[in-house]
C-alpha cells in the first residue's frame, strides 16, 4: 500500500484505486464533470515526488505534463506520492465542522466540571505487597474494583516491572481498555443515509482534532433507507453487504485522521445516526421497521465493542451508540436535540433536521414530541440531475433578475459550476418562483426565460441551463418540492396535533448538512419553513456530530441523552391523515393557503 | 474426521492417532507392556464394524483376525468405527467422580434453596407494545436490565417472530447468553499439573451426567510446575506451547462428552486448577510464581469468555475460574476446602490434597492457613518407572508375607499387572519396610528377598520384580520417600507454626486423584500422614472437581469459594527453616523421630 500525502498534509492510503476515487473517498472533491471517464480534462493534479501510471494525459499541455501534472481521474500509484492539490480546494464540510469545534471547545472551557469522557485515564504508582498478585495490588491501588480483560492481563506484570510498577491505565467504568501508550484520542461518529461524518477528539483537552467526511458507500444499494432496508431483505447477502459498506467507510475514515494525528490512539468510539443505519452499521437486519408498527430490534444499544463492529481498532475498545426513539426517528435526532439544548430549554422550540429524512421535535424541558418524513437525498446532492454535497463547485446561491432574463450565481471556492448543493436549490426554486419563471405548482414556463430548454418529449425533462456542465430539470424540481412539502407538512401536522400556535415556538433550530448556508427567507418563499420571524431561527449544521462529539467528552450529557430518548414520544405520520392533507396541500408554492405566508 | 463408538456407548473422534492414543486420550487405558511398539500383542480390541489400517498383527491368531481383533496400538481407522472394547475395562477415575456424583445429588436435594446454577434460564412470553422496540419488550417482559451482546440482538428480532413471541433465555447475571435451544449443561474442568478431569453437568437438574478425564498433555514438556514454568519463560513459543496443550486437551474432552451426549449445549464452564495451570490454560506467563516473592499475575479471575480461551463453545459462553491464594496454593485448594466443608465447621479440620504438589489446609469457620510442598507427581504415576495412574492394570495393594517371601498383589481389573499407582507404591513401600526388606533409610537389602535384582553399575536401577512388567527401583523408592517426607513435613510444620497439637485436629480430609484407595494405616506407616487415630482420616477424592461442580450449581457456593480464597493465610514453607529440618527428618521411614510413629 503506498502513501499519498498532499500539500495540506493530508496522508492518504493508496489501493487499486485512480487518484481521483481515492480522494473523494477521503471527502476532497477534485472538479470532473466528465464522471471520471478522462474526457473533460479538469480533474488536474500535480506530483511533487513519486510515480504514477496514467492512461490518457487529455487536456493537458506538454509544458504541464513536464511539470508534473496528470489527470486524477486516470491516474494509479506506483509508488509513495507526494500530491498539489488545485489552490482553492478545502472540503466545505470540514470547515463546517471545524467551526463547531470552537463552540465545543467553549462548552467545556465554560462548564469544566462538564468535561468527564466515556473513557478516562488514571495514573498509579503502585507499592506491591508481597502477599498479593499483581492485579490485586494494582486493584489496591486503584482504590476501586477493576475488570480487565485476558489479553492485558497476559501483559501486566511485566508491563509493570519494566515501568517500576508506575501504570496509566484506560477506563471505561470499571474496566481497564487498555494500558496508555499513546495520547488519549477516540472518535465520533455520524452515520448519515448519504453522508458519513467523523470527528477525532482528544479527550484529555476536550477538543475536536480532525474531521474527516465521505459519502456513505451504501448509496450504490440504495439513495433512502427504505430502499436499502429493502435490498438488506431481499438479496441473500445484502444485511452484509450494507454492513460492509459502512464498516468500511468508517475504518477508511479512521485510517485518514489516525494517519494525520500519529501521536494518538482510539480508545473510544462514539455512534450516531438513524435507526436504519444503526442496525446495518451493527449488522442488524432492519426489516421490521419498514413493517408496521415499524419495530426496531432495539433503541437502546449496549456497549459494544471493536471487535463486534468490526472496526480496524483493538478489540476491546467500545463502541457506544446513540439511542433511537423508533423506526423513522434515530440516535442521530436524540444528539441533535441534546446539541441544541432544546432539551434544557424553558420555552417551546422546534427543531427540524434536514437530511435524508427530515425528523421534526418539538418541546421543551417538560416534554419532547417527535415525527419524521420522507424528504428524500435531494438537499444532499442525490436524485437530482446536477446535485452535489455542499463542497468546491457547488452552486450554493442563485439570484435572478427578471428584466433582464438573467441570473448571478455564487459557487464554493469560486470555480466553475460542478453542480448545486441543498441552498443552491432552494434559492433557484424560490428565485424561479419569485420572478414567474415556474408558476405555482413548480412547472418550467418556457416563454418566461430564454434559459429554459424545453422538451416536447418528456416535459420531466425540461430544463434551466445555469451553465454548460450545471442545470435543473422539472423533475428536480418536483423532488425538490416534494422534500420540502414533506418537510412543512410535518411541521404544520405536528403542531396542530400539539395544539401549539407558532407564537409559542421561541427558537427553530435548523440542523443537518447544509444548514448554515440555507436562506432562512427563500426557504419560507417556497414554503419549506414555516413563516415566522427570521431572528427565530438558529442554524446548527450537523448536530449528530455535534451531540455525538459533547457525549464522548461527558458522562453527564451522555446520560442526559439516553434521558432525552426516554422522553421523547414518537407521533406517527404516516398513519395520520390530517398529514396527507398537510403534504398535498404543501406540493403548491409556497402553498395551497397563500394566508399562511403572507 | 472419523467416529469411533464403542460398545460402552462412548463416541470419540479419530484423528491420525493409532486406536490406543485415541482411546488413551480419553482415559481408557487399554492393557499394552511394549509402549505401543506392537510387540507384546496384549492391546487386541475388537472390530464389530468399519475399516482400520494394521501395521501389525503380532500375538493375533488366524482365527481372531477373522474375528475382527486388531492391536489398538498398531491400527490406524479408516472409516467410522464401532470396536468392541476388553470386558473389564472401565476408567476408575470415571468411576470415583460418578460415585461423587450421588453425593453432589444429594446436597440439592436436601438444600434446593441452594441449587441457582452460575448460568439460568429464563422462559418468557412477551406481549409487545407497539410503540417500543423488540429488545425493550423483551426487557419490560423479564422485569430487569439485561445485556445482549451484538450476535443476539441480530437474531433477536426473526426469533421472536418465529416462536410466537415465546423466548427462552439463556443467562449469566443480567447478560443473555444465548437463546435455549438445547438442555442447559455446562462443564465443571479439573486442571491437574499431571491430570485433567471433565465433569458434564446438567444445570437445571442438578446433576453430573458424565466424567471424562486424560492426562495433561504438558506433561511432554515437564513433570512439574516448575519445569513447565521454566518451559513457558525460556522457549520462545513455549507459553502458547503449554497453553495450547491443556486448551486441546480440555476441547478434546468437551468433545468427548458432547458426543456422549448430543441433546444438550454446554452455557458455562468453570475451571479449577492450581495457579501456574490458570496462568498457562489463560495463556499468563506465569514466570514471577517461580521468583521470590512468588507473585501471580492474578489470583481473582473476571468472568472471561470462551472465545479468550479458545475453547470451542460458543464466543460468549462464560468461563469462572477458581481464585488462588498464592503462586503455589491454587483454586483446586480452594475448591477443595469448599468441597470438603472444612471452611464452614466448628472445630479444627486438616485437609491434605496429595498431587504433583501438595497442599495442606487448617482451620475452621473462624480462620484458614494454608501452606504447600512440593511432592512431586510420583503418586500419580509420574516420575516412577512402571508409575501409572489408578486405571486398568495398575497394583493398587500389595501385602508381603515374610516366611515365605512372597507377596500377594490386587490389580485394578483383575488383569495382568501393568504398573503401579499410587496407592500401590505406598503398600509397597510399607509392606517392603515392616518386613525388613528396605531400611530406614528406604535402601533396598538385596539379602531379604529373592525378588530383588541388584545392580551394581547403579544401586539407583536395583529393583523388586513384581512380575514381567512390573517392578519397583531403588530410585523409585527414593522418590516416594521425598514425596511423603514433602506431605509430611508440610503438615507438621504447619502445626507446629499454629501452636496447634494434634488432639485439637478433629478431622484430616485426604484429597487427589487416588485418595479412596489409599490405606491410610499403610501411610502412617510410612510416615506420609501424621500418626492420627484412623478413625479422624474422610477420603474426598478429587475435589477439585467436586468443588467446581458445586459452585456451577450454586452462586451461593460461588460467593462462598471467593470468600474461602479471602479468608485463607498463605504460609510459605519454602523460606522456614523448620520445615527444612522437618523434611530432613522425615526422609527416613517412618520419620528420625521414632516417637511420633509409636
Amino acid at each position: 500500500m503506498y502513501k499519498i500525502r498532499t500539500n495540506r498534509g493530508e496522508i492518504f492510503e493508496a489501493n487499486k484505486e485512480t487518484l481521483l476515487q481515492i480522494l473523494q473517498k477521503h471527502g476532497i472533491y477534485v472538479p470532473t464533470s466528465c464522471g471520471g471517464r478522462g474526457n473533460c480534462g479538469r480533474c488536474k493534479i500535480r506530483i511533487l515526488e513519486g510515480k504514477v501510471k496514467s492512461d490518457s494525459f487529455f487536456g493537458i499541455s506538454e509544458y504541464e505534463k513536464a511539470e508534473g501534472f496528470v489527470l486524477a481521474c486516470q491516474s494509479f500509484p506506483k509508488s509513495d506520492l507526494q500530491i498539489e492539490l488545485p489552490a482553492q480546494l478545502i472540503t466545505v464540510s470540514e470547515r463546517i465542522a471545524l467551526a463547531k469545534a470552537e463552540l465545543i471547545e467553549n462548552i467545556f472551557k465554560t462548564q469544566p466540571s462538564l468535561l468527564s469522557p466515556l473513557v478516562e485515564k488514571l495514573h498509579l504508582k503502585i507499592d506491591p505487597r508481597e502477599a498479593l498478585a499483581d492485579f490485586e495490588n494494582l486493584k489496591i491501588a486503584a482504590c476501586r474494583t477493576l475488570s480487565i480483560s485476558r489479553k492485558l492481563a497476559a501483559e501486566l506484570s511485566d508491563f509493570l516491572r519494566q515501568n517500576q510498577w508506575n501504570i496509566t491505565l484506560v477506563l471505561s467504568e470499571d474496566e481497564i481498555i487498555d494500558f496508555l501508550s499513546k495520547r488519549l484520542y477516540a472518535v465520533a461518529i455520524d452515520i448519515g443515509t448519504t453522508t458519513v461524518a467523523m470527528a477525532l477528539i482528544d479527550l484529555e483537552k476536550g477538543r475536536i482534532l480532525d474531521v474527516a467526511t465521505c459519502y456513505n458507500s451504501q448509496i450504490n444499494y440504495g439513495d433512502d433507507v427504505i430502499t436499502r432496508i429493502v435490498f438488506a431483505e431481499e438479496n441473500p447477502h445484502g444485511l452484509n453487504v450494507l454492513r460492509k459498506c459502512i464498516v468500511d467507510d468508517i475504518n477508511a475514515l479512521v485510517n485518514t485522521v489516525l494517519l494525520r494525528h500519529e501521536d494518538g490512539k482510539i480508545y473510544c468510539v462514539i455512534l450516531s445516526g438513524n435507526t436504519t443505519m444503526c442496525h446495518l452499521f451493527w449488522g442488524i437486519n432492519p426489516k421490521y421497521i419498514r413493517q408496521e408498527p415499524y419495530t426496531p430490534a432495539l433503541n437502546y444499544y449496549p456497549v459494544w465493542r471493536a471487535s463486534d463492529a468490526r472496526l480496524l481498532l483493538e478489540a476491546q475498545i467500545p463502541v457506544y451508540t446513540f439511542p433511537s426513539v423508533a423506526g423513522y426517528v434515530g440516535g442521530d435526532i436524540v444528539s441533535g436535540v441534546l446539541a441544541s439544548g432544546l432539551y434544557n430549554n424553558e420555552e417551546l422550540s422546534l427543531f427540524i433536521d434536514i437530511g435524508t429524512n427530515g425528523e421534526i421535535v418539538i418541546g421543551n424541558r417538560e416534554f419532547l414530541v417527535t415525527a419524521s418524513t420522507s424528504a428524500g437525498p435531494c438537499f444532499e446532492g442525490s436524485g437530482i440531475s446536477c446535485g452535489m454535497r455542499a463542497t468546491q463547485g457547488a452552486v450554493e446561491s442563485f439570484k435572478y433578475h427578471r428584466e433582464s432574463d438573467s441570473f448571478e450565481i455564487k459557487v464554493i471556492g469560486n470555480v466553475k459550476p460542478q453542480g448545486i448543493c441543498g441552498s443552491g436549490m432552494i434559492d433557484i426554486v424560490s428565485e424561479l418562483f419569485s420572478n414567474g419563471v415556474i408558476d405555482q405548482k413548480g412547472k418550467l414556463l418556457p416563454d418566461r426565460s430564454r434559459h429554459i430548454v424545453f422538451s416536447q418529449l418528456s416535459r420531466d425533462d425540461s430544463r434551466f441551463i445555469i451553465s454548460s456542465d450545471c442545470y435543473i430539470t422539472q423533475s428536480d424540481i418536483d423532488n425538490i418540492i416534494r422534500a420540502k412539502a414533506a418537510i412543512y407538512a410535518g411541521v404544520s401536522t405536528l403542531l396542530e396535533e400539539m395544539g401549539i400556535s407558532e407564537k409559542e415556538l421561541k427558537k427553530v433550530y435548523i440542523a443537518g448538512g447544509f444548514g448554515e448556508f440555507l436562506d432562512v427567507k427563500k426557504a419560507i418563499k417556497i414554503g419549506m419553513l414555516p413563516n415566522f420571524p427570521e431572528e427565530r431561527f438558529i442554524f446548527l449544521g450537523n448536530t449528530s456530530l455535534t451531540g455525538a462529539v459533547l457525549c464522548l467528552l461527558s458522562k453527564e450529557l451522555w446520560k442526559a441523552a439516553n434521558e432525552v430518548a426516554q422522553k421523547m414520544t414518537y407521533i406517527d405520520l404516516s398513519r395520520s391523515k390530517k398529514f396527507m392533507d398537510e403534504y398535498i396541500s404543501a406540493l403548491f408554492l409556497p402553498h395551497t393557503d397563500w394566508e399562511r405566508f403572507k
